[in-house]
């Protein structure tokens, strides 16, 4: 991203006909727009969300609430219009695209999502690497590529992350351990709501997983291969992609924030042309957000993922956009500024 | 508002699919909508903002970073599209109405104002009160007349307040501290943007405001008329004709919360229908907030007014009632459900 233009834009947000800085984190979002684009009109114009669903091994040792069939039951929901991602996406003006990226079953053929099958599920962390290095390299180049077709063949111009993956809690919660070397208990949050014994039991499978891998911190790709999933994977591939293009991308709760994370330390300046949705109640994002060193544009108590803070987070970045087009300086509307 | 309305929506947003619980206060302010309308349909369709505007006799002691005349300025720029609240408030698909309440200058006859002023500019309250008991019911009626017009002329389903007036800062926190009995230092902000010297200035401006009106907490009509304003009467005043025509209303930042506080503590059930939009970086809203027990809906570090937090949070709110309308069930979607 560009500080001249940010600062051109700082300029610009300065000049308007309100108290100085009295919009907030508003403006900040919009000096980021304009770092991003190079441009002091940061047209949001098209906005899509990428969910990305894929199963996880590790549902196998008893860390979720709903059995593993029901990644392939909302994906089905996804595509027919029936979830909150949907109604959220179209009342802010998204496009939905789901994305198929490891779903342990067969979606039906006639299913409109991205087939980027990388496997029927990963493999069990608790036991192994969830996946191998190169497949989580194939996991990362699926997301970029995704968006980079979303941006040169269909000029979206705003993207958005958001998942789907039943028990895909446990593999975010151990990037982070992973990532920032807190205690797992600590990072371990409820997920879709699992009971104390479930908790526990949750707990221990992480810390196996991590004992058993040994993820290097210094090595984001490993941590990816090791203790992530291919839903992941493709998150992070998006934000790469994003940052690639220079195109702002919004990412959801804990899971797609983990795979925002992952590509963060892949490659830092990817940060730039990223923003944090929301503050997701899963106890383990804060500590994520921290890592990030960012804050999140929203705090509802939310923790569906889908995208579904993606999308409510679309709206104001893209009403920052239009705030620095539109409103008027002082001098143009010819109100009497003090400076202050 | 309906318990049996509220407990109706509770059980359908938990029957939708997704975890338990997971849109976190989309589905709290989904249920308050359902028993605000008496519904499981609350459509929000019609949406619009009133701007109240007035000016402040106080302001002659030299409590704001702005001359006065800024305040008929900023209402030309809004007739015009040109402030920030006309971007936000396009945005989000609400009109804005500006009402001049009091502003201290006659409007130009060709502006597109609501024109009911009770004065041109209220009293200094630093040396008296604002306005007599008669004219603050006056600013309350008008409030109340202007949505009840919009609603049952023009179909707005649901309103949002905001407010225009240099200086109203100090007549706001006068009246928190007056209903609340907080000392006025922790309760008093830099509004638009004072200095060191012009903020110890506004300390005592108040502390000389309470001491000689000396408003009654168990009058809140009295604390209006003594140290508030004619906009935050009429500001006032929207709240309590919204909730007596049980239509949904969200209030802005700190000035429009003070008018929402008055009418809360006149009629205490009005708070059922109120929304707070944002926590107003001025230091004093979050004592306002706490003395309603409720938690704005955005924290984006604004403090500008105009209705500019309630146009964006409309946004949610509207989002919170499609949700609860148009997402699927659980059984409608085929989806395996654990309750959880």
């Amino acid at each position: 991203a560009s500080k001249d233009w940010e600062a051109k834009a700082w300029e610009r947000l300065h000049a308007q006909i309100r108290p100085r800085d009295s919009l907030g984190r508003l403006e900040v979002i919009a000096a980021r727009l304009a770092a991003i684009k190079r441009s002091l009109t940061p047209a949001v114009g098209r906005k899509i969300i990428f969910t990305m669903a894929g199963d996880h091994g590790v549902a196998a040792e008893g860390v979720s609430a709903y059995p593993q069939e029901v990644t392939a039951q909302m994906v089905g929901s996804f595509v027919r219009g029936w979830a909150s991602i949907n109604i959220l996406a179209v009342h802010c003006g998204a496009a939905v695209r789901v994305v198929d990226c490891g779903v342990a079953s067969d979606l039906p053929p006639d299913w409109p999502v991205l087939r980027r099958k990388l496997g029927k599920g990963t493999a069990n962390i608790a036991v192994g690497p969830a996946m191998s290095r190169e497949v989580a390299v194939r996991g990362l180049t699926i997301g970029a590529e995704i968006v980079q077709d979303a941006h040169l063949k269909e000029g979206y111009l705003l993207f958005g992350t958001g998942d789907m993956g039943i028990g895909n809690t446990t593999p975010s919660t151990a990037i982070i351990a992973a990532l920032g070397g807190k205690p797992v208990r600590d990072l371990t949050g409820r997920g879709t709501g699992i009971d104390d014994v479930a908790f526990e039991r949750k707990v221990r499978v992480i810390e196996r997983a991590l004992a058993v891998n040994r993820p290097d911190p210094n090595d984001p790709l490993g941590v990816l291969a090791g203790v992530g999933g291919f839903e992941i994977a493709a998150l992070g591939g998006a934000v790469l992609g994003a940052a690639a293009l220079r195109v702002p991308i919004i990412c959801d709760g804990f899971i797609a924030t983990a795979g925002a994370l992952v590509a963060c330390r892949l490659a830092p300046k990817a940060a730039d042309y990223l923003f944090v949705s929301h503050r997701s109640r899963e106890v383990g994002h804060t500590a994520m957000v921290d890592m990030l060193g960012m804050r999140p544009i929203l705090d509802l108590d939310m923790r569906l993922g889908e995208g579904t803070g993606s999308a409510l987070a679309m709206n104001i970045v893209e009403a920052a956009a239009k705030v620095l087009v539109e409103c008027k300086t002082f001098e143009e509307a010819g109100v009497t500024d003090t400076g202050h």
